[in-house]
């Protein structure tokens, strides 16, 4: 079918935010198979909002709009719409009642605010244009499907990661059905890909792309991941099922070993699925990265069955006080060496008491470099109940870039030794 | 003045390409004083191309095209504007010879091409709307301006740097010398804000908000934080000032003790910035920010100057071994309590030898919580060479988003301690 994609906010037209979520709607839209004719981007202005939803409506067959959703008062869109397209706008208790008891957890007003005008902001939230229908109602973010002219409109929340779920997990599947006509089968699969840049893995998978539109490519790179997407259009179940069959060997054939998952699941989850499975405990101990691995690992829920905890030794001092790290080593081979890291490694097994340990030590930058040791070199170690091994990697990028591979990395260590 | 900025390419609305001009000509033209009031994003399609340049024309002062001015069949922009405004093609000689010379002197051939389909590819650069005026004659980029219904329209290469050098040395000072009458001063004013609601910054700062023009409110969540951009539009530099001073002194007497910062600098910068200044180290004790508030505060390059390290105590035996907590606390106050936090900070202090440490203990769900201490109960403290002082708060929320609101919280605690 054919699309528009309609993004809301001054934050936009001033240039101040980059627009990635109409590009990353375009890109998963395209990947199924849709056209997208025009992307506009608007400022927070009811006329403005309102031609162009109207203008989409006239050249596409679905239409996407992002933003103004929110409840401040420059949050326009469903005034905007409900004016443009004659829809009045329609009370939703349910919403209203969903945020308030959000807010009385979240403690916004601290009994500041006199309720009449906190009110009044808050049920904005709850008015949409009449014959609107809630995307996800059980969730806490605003979206929803307005059906004009024969022709799905959906609204979606302008903060990008809602507007990204909201994209895959409603619009997507909801366009699919939508689209009458078309029996082929979709199915998609999402490999997610660590330690190859995104050319690399386009120039391994070159071969594979083809033009008969059977199944379609989509590279993601989410930093420091590369997120594969095939989408595969068969005429019936059995055709699908067996492209999909084709198409993943060959993909394994080219790249099988920087695929670490599928699906959602991300490396602290199977690193911590791994850990859980083997009864194994976990320590960490980082220098460069201040932390970040440690942090990783605890955003999974139930984290602390495998992970005792870590120390972050960014001295030198504290590699030696608290790690035992041996003075001399730090002294003739450097904070950043195979063996400061070893013995980092060796020291939080030792005093936390777990398992396994990973440590991390290298230059982040921007300064720091020397010609033996450059920017961006990081040393790991992996300590287990049966010995340590050391790696040594050269990153490139910002301090930032260097610190979220090297965290990774150094789950992707422990997720191949595992 | 007004102005609308249209970007051309199938690349950009299949997604495959990010369209990152549009936001840095919005961004240039914004901080000039002008006003962006759409942005649009259309594929190589001569209809849409000339309904697009039609309509922006209708509705603002000026207007910006990038891209489809290259020599190849999906290039149609000049064609599809000599159509649209009924302006015929015109032959420019001087640019077919330009680009003949460039082509010989970097052989753009590689004699794969024939001579004469060569030819016609390239003619097609010199062809433009009647009344174009070569942007930059002497350089070997494309674009040109056009005068139509008295409004300027300047079309501008897709390719990124070419782009932007036209902008800055073309576009922006013709813009200045268009614009007769309009003398007015912009200025803008980002503010950093922790601890408040979007919606409560909102509701605080409603009375300030007139619809006079001369102050514009920007809200931005940018979670953890909310960041307010004002824009003052006085008659002249005087009258700017004065407004940005009265307006300032407003937003401080509304929202003052939660503004932490102006512009560029994040928490994790200012709080580096106020220990360097007072020749101050800090250490850190986490338990479920899991390492969260040291790697924030290694974000900043040069951070090894005042942040010594820190200790993720995740289990309750590391709390112990680690930082000394004594058992009986642990057993009757609990991991999350007041006392725990005050003896983790207290113990980082100690063993890692540092002048300040903060402590984070807390529930970040989705599971653990009781009556008592409900799901994103936080227990902070901070020890210093006075003494020790615990914080409590309650986060709401996503696990991630308690750890995200809990570390940055730290920072702000010791924020406004130092």
């Amino acid at each position: 079918m054919k699309g528009e994609i309609v993004a809301i906010g001054d934050e936009l037209t001033s240039g101040r935010i980059l627009n990635s979520t109409s590009q990353f709607a375009a890109h998963h839209l395209f990947a199924m198979g849709h056209e997208i004719v025009a992307m506009s981007t608007i400022g927070d202005s009811p006329e403005l909002i309102g031609a162009a939803v109207r203008k989409a409506l006239d050249r596409a067959d679905f239409v996407i709009v992002t933003g103004g959703l929110g409840p401040t008062s420059d949050d326009l869109t469903s005034e905007a719409v409900s004016t443009a397209l004659g829809r009045p706008p329609t009370f939703h208790p349910e919403i209203l009642e969903k945020v308030q008891a959000f807010l009385e957890r979240f403690g916004g007003g601290h009994g500041k605010t006199s309720p009449s005008k906190k009110n009044i902001e808050l049920e904005k939230l709850a008015w949409l244009p009449a014959g609107a229908e809630v995307l996800k109602p059980e969730a806490h973010m605003a979206g929803y499907l307005l059906v004009h002219d024969d022709k799905p409109i959906f609204f979606l929340p302008g903060v990008p990661h809602e507007m990204r779920q909201l994209l895959v997990e409603e619009v997507i599947p909801r366009l699919t059905a939508w689209q009458e006509g078309d029996e082929r089968q979709v199915r998609q699969r999402l490999y997610r890909i660590f330690g190859l840049p995104e050319a690399e893995v386009n120039r391994r998978l070159a071969h594979l792309e083809d033009d008969n539109s059977l199944v379609k490519f989509g590279y993601y790179p989410v930093y420091p991941e590369v997120h594969l997407n095939i989408t595969v259009l068969g005429a019936d179940v059995e055709e699908t099922e067996a492209l999909l069959t084709i198409f993943d060997r060959r993909i394994r054939q080219a790249i099988g070993p920087y695929i670490y998952g599928l699906g959602e699941e991300g490396l602290e989850e199977i690193v911590g699925r791994l850990l859980r499975e083997r009864g194994a405990s976990l320590a960490v101990a980082e220098s460069c990265t201040g932390g970040l691995m440690g942090h990783l690992l605890t955003e999974v829920a139930g984290s602390s069955d495998y992970f005792l905890g870590g120390i972050t030794a960014y001295s030198n001092t504290v590699k030696e006080r608290l790690l035992g790290v041996d003075s001399t080593i730090l002294e003739e081979q450097g904070a950043v060496s195979a063996e400061t890291a070893r013995a980092m490694a060796q020291g939080a097994r030792r005093s936390i008491g777990s398992d396994y340990a990973v440590a991390i030590t290298g230059i982040a930058g921007p300064s720091g470099g020397t010609p033996d040791k450059p920017l961006g070199t990081v040393c790991f170690a992996l300590a287990t109940p049966d010995g340590v091994q050391d790696f040594r990697y050269q990153f490139s990028g910002s301090r930032h870039k260097v610190q979220i591979m090297a965290a990774h990395m150094g789950l992707d260590i422990l997720r191949r030794a595992l």
